[in-house]
């Protein structure tokens, strides 16, 4: 990809924008958005921002049939001296390039398309509310446009980068949810695309969830889908369960999505000089944990909620209550921590902050 | 569903027609299209047939992110007579609300859905080719437009049916393909979404076939997620295997589509009183029953092949060759009876036929 340049088409008139605390997740989006397109042999190009406007497609192009596609999530924050910031973003499209390599997609360009997304916000700036907890929520995805229905990978595709003000996730300070331990759905296994960030994974998980959904429960921990023993995620989240001082997770395995905010976790925890590990963990495992007094935290990592604690998990009929339902230590301190890198409330050790606008930004 | 009326759009000029020797598959589409929308709380609604025309869709749709969507595949044949009929389509039609409640979609109404296919047939019956082996590809399909970016099912979907002119499978006769058994990558396992129609199971399928087809395999078979060791689909296709005289075909066990073709051959080969079985069946079995001179036949099942016949095999490095290559007697049968039914020039003993008009249709 040779791209460089980047059109920027202004729209003529702006929305008006939610206030702070009216804000939602995902139902509101700004006045431009980031596109560029792949067409064969020819690569990604035209890349423009342009008004946010709906996308016009022929109803035989593949993403409407054959699911291929991919995406990724961030955050845009606003720091007290008023920049703009990202969280890792170089991971969101090192993963954005995993997943296109899964899905049979054509590579990107990180680095431009960094530049692109940073450019988008720069240029949105006044979306990203500035009420604590709030955030400008950045959703990257690229679908298949070929309009043609033989199940083959597509010649065509569009990257679009789209933005969207988002409320704070607890808004009632940080609370344990009720999990349901899921036996009969799956959400992925080894050989499958459980470790890439693509729209059939989460089809998929749309039955399980509803079906929990009228008994209080806020989510499902889905299992290893060949033993169905092993823990595997919670939602869309990654898990992570304190045992007896030692702070565990789930190894990578193939069917796990690698989330940036777990990578994080894991930094901090080692930081810390907190044991921690990576490893396969059964709920009998967990089960017999709680049952020897053992089991002192669980909670649930990704980029909406940060850090979300887990109170009670329900498993073939038995409740495993997790901390009296609360908050643990080890999930307060890593909220905070993460929160107060993210919003530049907190010195940044791991340099994982990036400035949307560079002081020395010669690029656009 | 209370809808009881289709609108008609004529489009103003209509497309030149394809030569019937230069077809293709899915590349082509017809004049009109089918649509009808769902909205909650109105259910489905304006049920229209529109000139073909692209999608105007927001970005922020769940389509493009979660990949909520289910899809069907039929044809329309053109009989001796000069009449349009389709093969069993009230199978394609409760197959796609089954794959609708896996994927939290709103149930359709068969009856009304048939009537609209027939409506759009018969509009477009001057696009279904003559030659042999042509026919009109049918492809139903649901996708997800409610613009939010929650994981959570739509509230907003596109029913849509469009149609493609489509050439004869095999140009050249009849014949056996090279198939590589796929030992990394899994299509589908229990608690999945396998035995849907959905998108994300065919993404999912690329890269297996992306990297076999390099070396001259027409599909990769599919083994199942948990064990892999037993058989489950090749491509996108159903699998039979004839062992010592008898037919046996993986039986359906939560991760394998039911093909109309596998459900029709099973119905054949009991009206023709071949022993036929529905089982498990493994690799190990089938490279036993080949090295013992038992492995009769194997042969793929779907729409668009109707059959296709498997010559050979590769398993981990070793060749399994059946029937020296040759198209098997019972593949033979089957196809030229299938067809022949297909296409009006054979009795129709299980009233498998639709024809397009009836000659007392009253409803349109």
């Amino acid at each position: 990809m040779e791209e460089r340049t980047i059109q920027v088409n202004h729209c003529s008139t702006r929305k008006e924008k939610p206030k702070s605390d009216q804000l939602q997740f995902g139902r509101i989006f700004t006045d431009h958005m980031f596109v560029m397109d792949f067409t064969d042999p020819l690569g990604w190009h035209d890349a423009r921002i342009v008004p946010y406007q709906p996308l016009t497609i022929d109803p035989s192009a593949m993403i409407f049939h054959y699911g291929q596609s991919v995406f990724e999530g961030l955050k845009a924050y606003l720091s007290p001296d008023g920049d703009a910031q990202l969280f890792r973003p170089e991971k969101n499209l090192q993963r954005l390039n995993q997943s296109n390599e899964r899905l049979c997609i054509p590579q990107i360009n990180e680095e431009f398309a960094l530049g692109a997304i940073k450019k988008l916000v720069e240029l949105e700036k006044d979306w990203i509310p500035g009420s604590e907890g709030t955030s400008l929520y950045i959703r990257p995805f690229i679908i298949s446009t070929e309009p043609y229905l033989g199940v083959a990978p597509s010649r065509r595709y569009k990257f679009i980068v789209i933005l969207s003000p988002v409320g704070a996730y607890y808004k009632e300070g940080i609370n344990p949810v009720k999990i349901a331990v899921e036996n009969k759905y799956v959400r992925a296994v080894s050989g499958g695309t459980g470790e890439a960030k693509t729209g059939g994974n989460y089809a998929s998980s749309l039955k399980a969830q509803e079906m929990v959904a009228g008994s209080g429960y806020a989510q499902v921990l889905w299992l290893d889908g060949v033993e169905r023993k092993y823990i595997e995620e919670v939602g869309s989240m990654n898990v992570f369960f304190k045992i007896n001082g030692e702070v565990i997770t789930p190894v990578l395995n193939g069917s796990i999505l690698e989330g940036v905010t777990r990578n994080s976790v894991l930094q901090l925890l080692k930081h810390w000089e907190i044991p921690v590990t990576e490893r396969k963990i059964s709920m009998e495992e967990l089960r017999q944990a709680n049952k020897d007094g053992l089991l002192e935290e669980a909670f649930g990592t990704g980029t909406a909620a940060v850090i979300s604690p887990i109170g009670q998990l329900t498993w073939n009929g038995q409740h495993i209550y997790i901390n009296d339902g609360k908050t643990g230590e080890i999930a307060k301190r890593l909220y905070d921590t993460m929160t107060g890198i993210q919003y530049g409330m907190l010195e940044d050790p791991f340099n994982w902050i990036e400035k949307v606008k560079e002081k020395s930004n010669s690029v656009f």
